[in-house]
C-alpha cells in the first residue's frame, strides 16, 4: 500500500475514533436515571424480604445488572460496613445487601431494613465520554417510620457493550456527626 | 487544500490521538506518588502552622497544585465538615484545611491538628489513560501523640498539561463505628 | 422526756445511721465485680448462639439477673439503638442483646457478634451509700479475630434485698470519631 | 432501757429519717430548671464570643456554679472530645466550651459555635432524696442555621449546701448513625 493511502486510512480510523465516544458521552439524565434505578433495586429487595419472597434472588440481580462486577474491579466501600470495609466481589457486595454470609458475620443485610424510598441529590457531577462520577446526599425512608436518613455517596459510572451505566465506584458514609 | 492532503492531516492528527493518550496513561506508581504527595504537603501545613510560618499560604499552595480546580469542577467531601458537606470552590477547600474562614465558622483547620505523618493503604485502583481512582484507608499520626487515625477515602485523578496528576475527586469518611 | 432518755435515743439514731447505711456501702471492687459479671454475660449469650444453644434464654437471665428492671426504671441507651434509642423495658433489652424481635427490627443482636471478651477500663467512679456510677472504656473483642472494639460508658448501680448491685442506668456510645 | 423509752428512741429516729431526706428531695421540675439553666449557659458562651466578650470568664462562671467540681470528683465525657475523653477537671472542662487550652489542642470550643438554643427531651428520670439521673436526647440550634443538631445525654445531679443542684456526672455523645 502506498504512503498517502496509508496515510487516509489512518484518516478514517482518526474520524472514527473522535466520532464513536461523542456517541457515547455519559450524560447528567443516564447518571440520574441510574441513580433511580439504584434506589427502586435497594427498595425491592426489602420488599421481597417483607413479603417472604427471594430477596437474595433480588439482591443478586440488583448487584449483577448494575454493578461492573463482570467488566474489571468494582471499588465499593459501603456505609455500614467494619470489619470488611471494601467489597471488591460479586459475593461481597450480595452480602451487604442481604446478610447471611457465613464470611461476613457483620452483614445484617442494608436492604431488609427495609426501605421505602431512596431519594438521590447530587452535589456535582464530573462527566466525561467514558466515565462519569457522581457526589452528593441519598435518603433512605425506613419503612418502620422517622426521618429519611440521610447518607453521603460517590458512584462512578462506566458503559457496558449495550450503553448501560455500570457501577465500578460506590464509596457512601454516614455524615461525620454535628 | 486538496481533497487527499485533507485526509493526510488528519491521518496524522489520528496518529498523535493514538499515541498521546498511551504517553499519558495513569500507573500505579504515579498515583502512590500523587498520595505521598497529598500527605507530606498535609504535614508540611501543621508543620507551618506549629513553626508559626504563613501555614495558609502553604495550604493554599497545596490546594492550587494538587487539586484540579483551574481545570473544572471538583468534587471534594472532606472527612470532618457537617454543614458544606461539599466543598467545590478552591476557597472552600483552603478553609478546610486552615480554618479561619468566616464563611465556615465549623472548620478548625484539619491540617492543624497537627499530623506529622500520613499513609496510604489502597485498596483498590481503577487506571485508565485519561483518569484513575484510588480508594482505600489512610492513616494520620497525631503530633500529640497517640495511635494513628484511621480515615477512608477514594480519590480521583486527571492528568494537567504538565502531565502531573490533579485530584478532581476527594471523598473522605470516618469508618462506621464498630 | 428526761435529759438521759434524750440522749439515749439520739443515740440509737446515732448508731443506726452510722451502721445501716455502712452495711449497704458500694465499694470499687463491688463495681468491678458487677462489671466482670456484665462482661461473661455478654460472653456467654454470644457462645450459646455460636454454639446453636438457647442464647434467647440467656440473654434473658443476662438482663433479668444484673438491670435493675424489677425494682424501678430503668435508663438503658445501648451503643447501637438508633430507631429506639432508649430501653426502658426488660423486652427491649433482651431484643437489643439477641434482634429478632419484630417491634424493633434494627436490632441486629449486639450479643451475637459474638464476642470473646469484654475488658473494662474505669476512669471515675462515684460511689456511695446507696448508689454508684462508674464512667470509662469498655473494649469488645470480636471473635472473628481483629482489634478490640472501644465503647465508652457510664453504668449506675443500686443495691437490691440480697445486696446484689443492679444497673438501672447504661449509657453506651461509641467514640467521636478522630 | 424500759419498752416506752426504746420507742421514743425509735420514733426519733422514724422522724429524723423521714423528714431530713424529704426536705432536700430532688424533684423532676428542680431537675428540668437544672437542665434550663445548663442550655442558657451554653447560649450566653456562645454569644459572648460573638460579641467578642469575655467568652472565658462567662465558661468559667458556667463550670463554676453548674458543675460540681468542687464537691468531688466529676464524671463528665463531653460529646466531641477525642484525645481526652474524660474531662475530670475544672481546667479541663472549661477547655472543652471555649477551647484556646494547650493542654488539649482538639478542643475547638463547643460553646463557640455558637448555638442559640438547646431544647432537652428527657426520656427517663430517676429520683431520690440525694441523686437524680436525666437521660434522653438534648438538641442544639446552630447559629449559622439549619436543623437542630440532636445529641443523647446522661446528666447525675447531687444538691449543694444551698440547696442547688450541681452536675456531677454527664455523658454525652452523638446518636449511633441510622
Amino acid at each position: 500500500m502506498k504512503s498517502w493511502q496509508a496515510r487516509i486510512s489512518i484518516g478514517f480510523l482518526a474520524v472514527a475514533l473522535m466520532t464513536a465516544p461523542a456517541a457515547m458521552a455519559i450524560t447528567a439524565e443516564e447518571v440520574e436515571e441510574a441513580q433511580a434505578t439504584w434506589g427502586a433495586g435497594v427498595v425491592a429487595i426489602g420488599a421481597a424480604y417483607s413479603d417472604d419472597g427471594d430477596y437474595e434472588a433480588v439482591a443478586r440481580e440488583h448487584v449483577e445488572t448494575l454493578y461492573a462486577f463482570q467488566m474489571g474491579d468494582v471499588l465499593f466501600k459501603p456505609t455500614k460496613a467494619v470489619e470488611d470495609q471494601f467489597r471488591t466481589t460479586e459475593e461481597e457486595a450480595v452480602s451487604y445487601f442481604v446478610g447471611g454470609n457465613d464470611d461476613h458475620p457483620e452483614d445484617g443485610g442494608f436492604a431488609l431494613q427495609p426501605w421505602t424510598d431512596v431519594r438521590f441529590e447530587n452535589e456535582a457531577l464530573y462527566l466525561t465520554d467514558d466515565y462519569a462520577v457522581a457526589m452528593g446526599n441519598y435518603y433512605f425512608t425506613p419503612a418502620e417510620g422517622g426521618d429519611p436518613v440521610k447518607v453521603e455517596y460517590t458512584f462512578g459510572y462506566m458503559k457496558d457493550e449495550e450503553g448501560n451505566l455500570r457501577i465500578n465506584l460506590h464509596h457512601s458514609s454516614v455524615p461525620f456527626p454535628g
